[in-house]
């Protein structure tokens, strides 16, 4: 068997467990693992001199260097951020090489369709987590569904990047296991999903208030709402004229109504920069959002939020200091800005905490003899420690297992994909399972 | 006297009472004056055969044509949208042409300040109503109190284009006498203003819950709510210190109140599409940002808006029809299409309508005896017919009579300008109290 080269654009921390599958396998599948960051120290802590790594500083922007090491690869995953990745995507087709990422397939992408189909090549994208493993879970259960002739009739989907509960220390409930900026930005425009037939709308200012709760066995009750868009789910999983289709983020119970009161008073807006804002205090910020008054600033604030807020919400809010005088690090930034830099050390993940990943799908079908019955469809993953976090796990392994399935050559499809085909999600599944990274099913 | 020439670009509804203007003047002054839009019968009924006009028919984007008429011309006057004017401002530049508008300066007219005053040109901006009047009074107040020794400690300026009481005969006290696009999308955002000294915000989400009111003698009280930008203007009228700064919107009362509830439903957003927007009815619209349930649209949208609405404000909405199964007429629009598609009916200036302006500064300053003292400065204009509206009246004359005086040469600055200087706004604000568009000044 020829040796394969991998390249992995991007050390970071959603990178580890991809790194660790690929050298742990790369002497059994006869693997050359080269990754490249701008951080050389980041790849050599990742691959630690392991004989069939090549670690080297990566400059994206490097035309000659992208395309070299594009050329010398076999298969190239991509942890860039979405958006970074078409350079590398063209130079996949170019030089006639697989590429595997966990990001959205966007218009750019979806293009070079019928020139990676000529290339004879795989363009693999939303193999992460969510995108990724949502997919290929709910594709399993649904194909299932419609080759037993039933009916698909209702389907909610909710994933949740939370904390475990035994690092669960903080009145919120959350520590930051990914981009802090999404957290803080999370669910800006209008949710749109269906509902038995008709289109429903929920615009920011009362998403975190209209939330649902769903309930996972062994793990409790959490807050779900609705992610912007549920609509575009229906096209890819072939389900177009499902009358309900509502896909949600989970936070757990109270975080939401908490949430809600940084949006109210407009502490997430990223439009504008606060002239100064070092000179401010916490305190100072929160009251500059404020009616003016003489009570104090909580007092205010618990007059301001009235019904839409609860004791609970509001000691959160007081635990995160901002009751207090302590100056704003940041200048002229903006509100999300400012907000994002303190939660930064407030719901930063420790050393010794463990992350969790919490997903359900919740699917209604007809079935052959046209009853009506219910799969939940649960998983709960949770992170070993700081480095090989849930996240990174769930990220990594997929796209991990999806690469070495394409070099095998058992993905025989070419050209733009994500995992909603049996030939993709079903190895992939597999070895996640024997990772222990496993969904419980329910029927009633 | 050597005939002058004046070439005024657009003819639309807010140019009649400029073009009235410069050909009732036009023997006295010697003007030729060219009016040139895009429908030539909307020129000539503007014009009527006038002996000193010229109507073509004009296309800003031909640019032989466009060159062609500036070389030809003394002045140009620019009543296209505001992002249409480069164009002509370059031309004007390049042909040693002055010219006027409206519109805010943008940074791109800005950037042409140095070539305009080398080309020893006038490129006058912000000489209409609101900028324009707004600029111009205020200035004469402020100049006054720093002439006598006084220090401005707060400055509060509030304009709205509204119906005259004689023509209010709906329960919103609303008509549309401008854009009604930009009313439907007024206020997204967040409000910046500077009281006592510290900065304050407002978002879009309770921009209309968080008014206050103001009375203007003779015609009672208004709503206001605060507008995004009013930081910027410290700068413009040299009051970069002032503890108290803001300028607001108004509208009649419980306007607001009511225009929450589409701000809270979501139906102002205009960043997605609708999908088969014309297979719904607008009960059905609204049911699609209302959560489920059983009751009635109206009950529902009762339940939904709780203390944010009273009985008044959900009279409104239901006068509009949105509880009937009236057909929606646009398809793919966005949620403010539907509803600006539905006002444009519900709120047009009916043809024996007059419409009326309304602005008010309100000034608090300490006097050379460090006494605190008020002015507030108030201007009512009423419309004439649909035609000569007090919108067409307050945008076109100030323009008008600026572009008279540049003629004359009486105001010897040249470059970017806007009207907050002595030469510039005394000459505008004595004509236009001639025409009987005067503030009344109380003093305590």
């Amino acid at each position: 068997m020829a040796m394969k080269k991998i390249l992995v654009i991007g050390a970071g921390r959603s990178a580890s467990s991809l790194i660790k599958y690929l050298l742990e396998n790369s002497s059994k599948e006869n693997w050359e693992v080269t990754v490249g960051d701008v951080s050389l120290e980041l790849v050599k802590q990742k691959t630690a001199n392991h004989p069939n790594a090549r670690a080297i500083a990566f400059d994206i922007n490097n035309d000659a260097q992208r395309e070299l090491e594009i050329k010398n690869a076999d298969i190239v995953i991509s942890m860039l951020p979405a958006f970074m990745h078409m350079n590398v995507a063209k130079d996949c087709v170019k030089f006639k090489k697989h590429l595997a990422t966990a990001s959205y397939v966007s218009k750019e992408m979806q293009d070079l369709n019928a020139e990676a189909k000529a290339a004879g090549i795989v363009l693999m994208n939303e193999i992460g987590l969510d995108p990724g493993i949502d997919h290929a879970s709910a594709m399993k259960v649904i194909d299932h569904i419609h080759e037993n002739g039933g009916e698909l009739i209702s389907f909610k989907s909710y994933c949740g990047g939370l904390v475990a509960p035994e690092s669960n220390d903080n009145p919120w409930g959350y520590k930051f296991s990914w981009n802090p900026r999404n957290v803080i930005l999370a669910g800006q425009g209008t949710a749109q999903y269906i509902e038995n037939g008709e289109y429903k709308y929920i615009p920011y200012n009362r998403l975190y208030l209209q939330t649902t709760t769903i309930e996972v066995e062994g793990y409790g009750k959490f807050d779900a709402y609705a992610n912007r868009d549920s609509l575009s789910y229906r096209k890819s999983y072939g389900i177009e004229h499902i009358p309900t289709m509502l896909r949600g983020t989970l936070r757990m119970p109270g975080y939401c109504k908490a949430w809600n009161v940084f949006v109210k008073l407009g502490l997430t807006d990223d439009t504008y920069k606060i002239e100064a804002s070092d000179s401010l205090t916490y305190r100072q910020l929160i009251e500059a959002f404020l009616p003016a008054g003489k009570q104090s600033t909580k007092e205010k604030l618990v007059a301001f939020m009235g019904a839409d807020a609860d004791k609970e919400a509001i000691d959160k809010i007081e635990w995160l200091g901002v009751f207090e005088d302590t100056k704003i690090k940041l200048t002229n930034a903006t509100p999300a800005q400012i907000l994002q830099d303190l939660l930064e050390v407030k719901w930063k993940l420790q050393e010794a905490d463990k992350d969790m990943i919490v997903m359900q799908h919740q699917f209604q079908y007809k079935n052959a003899k046209a009853e009506i019955k219910n799969i939940t469809s649960s998983l709960v993953v949770k992170g070993e420690d700081q480095t090989y976090t849930a996240m990174a796990k769930t990220v990594g392994l997929p796209l991990a297992i999806t690469a070495k399935h394409i070099l095998k050559g058992t993905i025989k499809s070419t050209g733009v994909l994500i995992p909603t085909t049996k030939d993709i999600y079903e190895p992939v599944l597999a070895e996640l399972e024997s990772m222990a990274i496993v969904f419980t099913e329910k029927e009633f």
